[in-house]
């Protein structure tokens, strides 16, 4: 069988999904494209052999869709989720879930309600080989016990709609994420440290670079630093420290090159790059999931909300510079 | 559609491809296996919830395959490939295509026949990232005219089935046809050098290590060191040199670990787990060009067949300690 | 010339030392080595063919001694420094220059009236290739204007006689002179993180790891990870994060080795193993300015004043977890 | 005391250690140099405050030299060298002893003669922290017998001046040395293969590269890359496989930088750069042996005529490209 893709959203990040359904991934096709601008759903439809739709639900109900994936933006996911949801058909969402968590709640209500996951959250930094090798060695206890973590979460530049709470909604949100797939506990406080300087390849509405702290229910002490304009590359470093060892991610990099630059490695310079197997592995997770009939894994709807929950607190240091709580309902059965 | 794989030999290699059939590759399913030993067969049919052959020949005419999947041994190799061109049905053969060059001549007799390529070989190297890597820096221009290739070749240890002329025919075999694979160009000599000493750890029947010798047409020297006894990992190494720059391997790790035994990134210790991402890829590509209907692509009859005639002189110079020319008859049009 | 060395304090450091002059160190012996357990000061006395001493100022005023180099604890460093000055012979004084910011001040005093420098103080990491290597990257703008640093100071384990407070003055102290060397500016505040996880192999009395955070005047900010118990070895990171590029400390060792345990680099044990070398060249440049008459340079009296100021308010925030601001006097001619 | 040096020869090598006396060595003075241009003679006394020569032996006898340094070229050696063994001062000279065995062997002659080593010969190498490093791993077992050495030895380029032969007689040589230093034990056979390709780098005269092969009295197999011409830096690699491991030199580099050119480690660009240590090493030893009146020690005559000899099996297979045997004679007891 074949899956039947119907995706939702036809920016940077769908058309990226649009290659990769075309060349990498196998048991599905993209049969349906989806974007409010009329111009850009009939041309993409037309380029990828797809049927174009300009309505979102309206295509989630077509039967020319098994599956939908929504790579549209924050504020319509909830609609779109519902409406996938009440149509009986899986879905990939792109993160953030929700803008808000509140909004998120109502997913994860849903989702209670029909007693089983139907959907798979994108935070594909966990299908990334360097962050399950580092969660291996953690499980394999030959750290010891965690007791800090080092993160950096470096992009070479961001467009002139990137906001200052993006640094937080948008580039820590994987750091938070990982942090709980890594570590299998959740983050209980938040401080945001804005360091003085700020970095003159910023546009001036963005403090750039910030400091985040984290703080997990064991103690686990975790600073991410945000550089969105760091002008070299996009380079996302992790460092685990443990009681009796330390283990990082190495650069990546297949081959070295000596030349007039010196010894070299190449620096991913997107996320597309650096992340490329993550996509290709998270989306093949997907498509095998809904082929096999099996119920969705991976990060989830829950995920999302609680990453949306300390999100909220992240936002409120930004603002205050204090540390903040984080307060994490009682997770449902379904997502344990 | 999901190709229907029957699956010949069930040794080591075998069994590996039918796990990874099961958990990695999309869009195919193994139906049948086939082994001269029939309880073999019968207990891994089971346990995969295949039909068993005893037979080659019989499963590949059953309606149950649509692909033929060869891991058995060389020497028979032949009549599978042979028959399974017979019958229409696309093949994927481990490596060596055959045992000797003769018997690949054949083959490569019937493919040019039957107009179109019909078999994928296994030279999974190919498909390893950092091959490609290599090859796209060397294509790239950016390290200029190539001039030396080094490689090593190190396994932690062989069985005592391991014969003094495997080194050349299962180890080095990678080598040529990598090295052809990233220079596109063939290899005119071969010298094998035996160093006076030799490890304690090999068999007493072993002459380990030893360094082959390559020239190919452009006057390109390789060197590639074998030491199938090396204890410490299975580590493949390739530094290409070139008239302006060096590339190389990397670590090929997605972590590194500091703790009392230094900073430290794991060595693979076996082909499956340094390559696994290239024999996973490989066996999709098999599975992608059968399932839409293409000619086969990737290592060809003809890779096959150039390295064995290769092998021919490198077993010659292991013999006589003299370099050997290799005569490569003109290369079919199916093939370039 | 040979300068005519005597050693106060016979402890371990103390005798480091003098295992350096005797086989390292070019133009120097020591001649007087002074302890008040007159058993150490005899023993010591007798192994390197010097004059033992009981009474540190009798063995500042004696003949045998052309230079002072001050071994000996903290609280006894005042009065041995003053004592060398009045002698006018020169002074190497093991860091810290005295326990408190105040009696520092004293010997500023005592040596802006000299109306020259008479002190080389023992931070010898400003003398160690790596952080001599990040200086010049730093200055010679490839960089770009400086926003972060990283730096860890790890060590195996300490002795029960470690308290609290000496993550500050003891250990955090090297990297405030550190920060102070590379960017040419003072620390302004200070603020000591506490996470709430503690390794197990810390004795109860200790808060191990710490975060020391610190901000200079143009606004650069420093996270400093303290790790005293850390287990695997002597390990100091640096990364400096500029507004082009980042430059970090390497392994810095010259060796690696495949072998069962992967691809390692040794890490260092010791304080002693890590900077041997800058040990080596802080005291040779120590011994060449007396040699040739020269006024004393490298860190300075005045590095030490600046360095304990810094010190007393890491440790009000140690106590209170709140950011204490550091307030430096005007810097006399003397020391610019 | 202050060792008084005379140093013999003002070309670049000469006017480097002339530096190095001036701001590194501690304990020796350059009192006299010598040249057969008298403007360079005359311009480099004035400079460094030194009293010029323009006739070797002059020097020599002169009461202002108490140790005599040769960086003359190789023709000279031997006359300057028994000049002094005559006058009774001890001598450090720059490699090649002399530019031929013959030659060599009457120094040896003349300082068995004296019954004890006069001479230090200037294979710095062996001061190279790195090379210490492999010297330490082997001779600790954890390699176990050793059974190859892979080499390169790489220039980014190299003047006219540079003919043939130097590429055994100026780049090998220092490989030759280094594995007898390494190994300690004698090279057997020699091989210099010619590989088809040249880089169009050099200059029509030169074969570059080349690649030597030495083997061992024990058999061990070492293959030497030369490639003299290969633009991006002075590259020196060895790698020691063992039974039980592998060693090999590390980037020897303190810092590394991320930055639009990746993640990158300098590489050395010139042997002065890449072996600043082991020079600086090198000359201190021989100043502190004459300072102490010990034995010359580290590299000797033999050393250099040995070297010598095996060079010599070297250039013959240059000629033929056949495998030389080197017939070494036995050592006097003053070298063992």
């Amino acid at each position: 069988m074949t899956v039947k893709i119907g995706l939702i959203g036809l920016g940077m990040i769908g058309r990226d999904h649009l290659k990769r359904f075309q060349h990498v991934i196998s048991g599905a096709q993209v049969t349906a494209v989806c974007d409010i601008n009329h111009t850009t759903a009939d041309a993409v439809a037309n380029e990828f052999g797809a049927t174009a739709f300009y309505d979102a639900e309206e295509m989630i109900n077509s039967e020319l869709v098994d599956a939908v994936f929504i790579c549209s933006i924050g504020p319509v996911h909830k609609a779109q989720i519902l409406a996938a949801f009440n149509a009986g058909k899986p879905v990939f969402c792109e993160k953030p879930l929700t803008p808000t968590a509140d909004e998120s709640k109502e997913i994860i209500d849903a989702e209670v309600k029909a007693g089983k996951r139907l959907l798979q959250l994108g935070f594909m930094r966990r299908f990334d080989p360097g962050y399950q090798a580092l969660k291996q060695s953690i499980e394999g206890g030959a750290l010891g016990d965690i007791m800090l973590i080092h993160c950096a979460h470096r992009n070479p530049s961001v467009p002139e709609s990137y906001t200052l709470e993006m640094a937080v909604n948008d580039s820590a949100t994987h750091e938070i994420d990982i942090i709980r797939y890594l570590l299998n506990e959740n983050i209980t406080s938040v401080r945001v440290d804005k360091p003085r300087k700020k970095t003159r390849r910023a546009l001036p509405h963005l403090q750039d670079p910030l400091i985040v702290i984290f703080e997990t229910e064991s103690g686990v002490r975790i600073d991410d630093e945000l550089f969105v304009n760091c002008h070299y590359g996009y380079d996302i470093r992790c460092e685990v420290i443990g009681e009796n060892a330390i283990a990082a991610l190495t650069e990546q990099q297949f081959i070295s090159t000596r030349s007039l630059n010196g010894n070299a490695q190449h620096i991913a310079q997107s996320c597309m790059e650096r992340f490329a197997t993550a996509y290709d592995r998270e989306v093949q997770h997907f498509v095998d999931s809904v082929r096999d009939g099996r119920e969705m894994s991976g990060p989830s709807s829950w995920d999302g909300y609680v990453v949306a929950l300390v999100c909220d607190a992240g936002l409120a240091s930004l603002k205050d510079g204090e540390k903040h709580d984080v307060v994490i309902p009682e997770q449902p059965a379904l997502y344990r």
